[in-house]
């Protein structure tokens, strides 16, 4: 049920997008428990100057290889289980790529259980 | 009021992209009771690589043809008025484009009233 | 920590859409007093029918420079706040480039703290 945008470089290559989005993937299968077969996302490779970011924010240094995560969910995760996301992803994507923990900025955003049909126009999440 | 992002594959045609645009557009028009001029939609146009998906999901089967619809409303709509809006939905696209209804993916995001400015600086929905 | 999404015709000069996202995140530190260094944002220049919008609405007519604005941020500004973000942006992109306020669209979307991670895998609004 996560829907998972990215928004990267298009210097990164189609192996390194490739990593990147099962990096997510893999990351929420182990953290919120969702299926294997959960696994919806779009990427957006784009324009150097398309992507903006700071040098260094909450003390963290920003580089070309930036990237944005953002994932829409249903509510119900805890801080924790976020944290725990997050670390996740960051430390998967730094072991497999040229992109560092430091540039995978993951923004969370919630809807609830009704607000999601995947395919054939049922919520299949509140099917009675 | 609503705000629509669409992803599709790039493969389709400006028709059919133009047909899946006023699909939804009608859809919220009958379901919501939105106004016809009430029409704000993004489409975005990806290379096959940059949509994800599972072959199956909820015993829904889904192609190369699949495409996501994130919908952005003010809250306040009850979730029987989603699973309509979804059914329609489907079935509008089904009708008018090679795009089945197992491929068609809604994802909704509700804000609030003051969270819309459709001009002039101006939160119209909150003016007093 | 806002997040921002810029959708514009890629008719736009990379003068314009660089004025255009200084003048959001320049109303974003004025108004919500974000830090002059939470600069995160892309920008997405489509092609002219991937924008789609109304003649009118609301009384304010529309033409093809019309852009739309998606901020997420943490929840709690007022309705009050957010009225002043939207003039200022408004009036900022009218005064820097060929954009009228009135095709200044904005969208505004609310998380919590915990729902961001500004790199190295920490959520650092909550950080204990």
């Amino acid at each position: 049920m996560p829907f998972v945008q990215i928004y990267l470089g298009k210097h990164l290559s189609q192996q390194n997008k490739k990593d990147i989005s099962l990096a997510v993937h893999q990351s929420l299968v182990d953290i919120f428990s969702i299926p294997q077969a959960d696994y919806f996302q779009v990427i957006h490779a784009m324009e150097p100057g398309d992507i903006l970011y700071p040098e260094s924010y909450f003390d963290v240094p920003h580089t070309g290889n930036l990237l944005y995560i953002r994932i829409t969910a249903r509510a119900g995760r805890t801080p924790d289980m976020k944290q725990a996301l997050y670390e996740k992803i960051a430390s998967r994507i730094a072991a497999a790529t040229p992109v560092s923990a430091d540039d995978v900025i993951i923004i969370f955003v919630e809807n609830d259980l009704e607000d999601w049909s995947f395919g054939r126009g049922i919520a299949q999440m509140v099917k009675k």
